[in-house]
């Protein structure tokens, strides 16, 4: 173990942590330290309890999302909370889930953390697709059918599912695909990828709750994918020839 | 912590584990769990020593790649060496650099150990590239500029390096690439990639030994890329206008 993975917290630092997709045991090492020592805790709605659990008694953890039944904290209220923790000589953990850097808004909290002259570590974490890919047991890529892993995220607008923005031009025959956050409307969201190109019978895994007591996998094809038959958000889906669930 | 997490390796069982980047703080608590008693290990080439020093001092530690200059061991061989040591009782950790399920050869070694009826578990570990972010301090995928973020590989064939295979159809505007194994032409890859429709002005940024202290870091923009510039293997490269090195 090297002296840097098991340093405190600092205090008046902000660390921006990837938490992983719910499991501890998929938490890091440099993770575990920072949780167990940061005086102050601001943890996004889906990090877990028992990752919470392994916090200092002493830490003042704010929840920072719909957690709880509280109003959804905004976007610039998470950037006074840093500045005004680190301000009073307190170390923060911004505890997001999966990793960091990948489809949450950690381009505004690093710009936010830049202009206020907060010195910050970031640590990634364990992105959802990789823990659902080693729970079912399937490679994310293959020599001969996969040689490219595409994630993306769907949103809604105007009251239609798609993907944000639409793929253009002809999809990768060779990709698996991971959509994050897909939504409620998973019917939709397969139509609108077979009119991209992707034929209907690519396999299909929508999996809900990854690496927690409640996990849920619904495997289908695009074809037969049954909105019914996926579980609670979160899901996280994986697309592609590659993705083998026996 | 749950109970799963800490469990020790068991007898006959193989566990295909991902180890990260290099940085032992990245490792996962359940890596470092298992990598604390497995009887033997299986790690390739760019396995650390810090994190093989975690292991077991009674650990049969037995390297799979080309490290220490003996000859190159058969993917068939992998699979002879994990039926061989799980036969005899032992646990076996095949210890994978990064995620064990992305352009490796996962899928091969899960069909050797379904066909052979050996118990076996999967455990997710960061992919360089989200090791590279963290480190670089810059977002992977941005709300107006990447929506989505692409995992490539490259190869070498008839003297020409390509992505494997060469991308087809219009080259999305809103992605971030990340490139793993991309070979050591990369003007050539650069070029490729311009050809495909990514703007020449497109920041790339391509790291050599992610996560170790020997890591060295060559921002430029695909126009601009030079092959001397760039730092001995392994090298990640991450390519869009999401990526931004200060």
């Amino acid at each position: 173990m090297n002296a840097h993975s098991q340093d405190e917290a600092q205090p008046g630092h902000v660390y921006l942590v990837g938490a992983g997709p719910g499991d501890p045991g998929l938490l890091t090492l440099r993770a575990l330290a920072l949780l167990q020592t940061s005086d102050v805790i601001l943890p996004d709605d889906l990090v877990s309890d028992e990752i919470l659990a392994l916090a200092s008694p002493t830490a003042n953890i704010i929840p920072v999302g719909k957690r709880c039944g509280q109003p959804r904290i905004t976007q610039a209220g998470i950037h006074d909370l840093m500045r005004e923790h680190t301000a009073e000589g307190s170390s923060v953990l911004r505890l997001k889930s999966g990793d960091p850097l990948v489809f949450g808004r950690a381009g505004e909290e690093i710009a936010a953390l830049r202009e206020a002259n907060i010195p910050f570590e970031i640590v990634p974490g364990i992105s959802a697709a990789f823990a659902v890919a080693a729970e079912l047991q399937t490679p994310l890529t293959d020599r001969s059918s996969a040689s490219k892993l595409i994630f993306a995220t769907a949103h809604h607008a105007a009251g239609k599912l798609e993907l944000t923005p639409k793929w253009t031009g002809a999809f990768p025959e060779d990709a698996t695909l991971v959509i994050y956050m897909p939504g409620r409307n998973f019917r939709a969201l397969a139509d609108d990828l077979i009119a991209s190109g992707i034929p209907a019978n690519t396999p299909c895994v929508a999996v809900s709750k990854a690496s927690t007591p409640e996990e849920h996998v619904h495997a289908s094809t695009l074809a037969t994918l049954e909105d019914a038959a996926v579980g609670p958000a979160p899901v996280v889906m994986l697309i592609g020839h590659a993705i083998q669930v026996t």
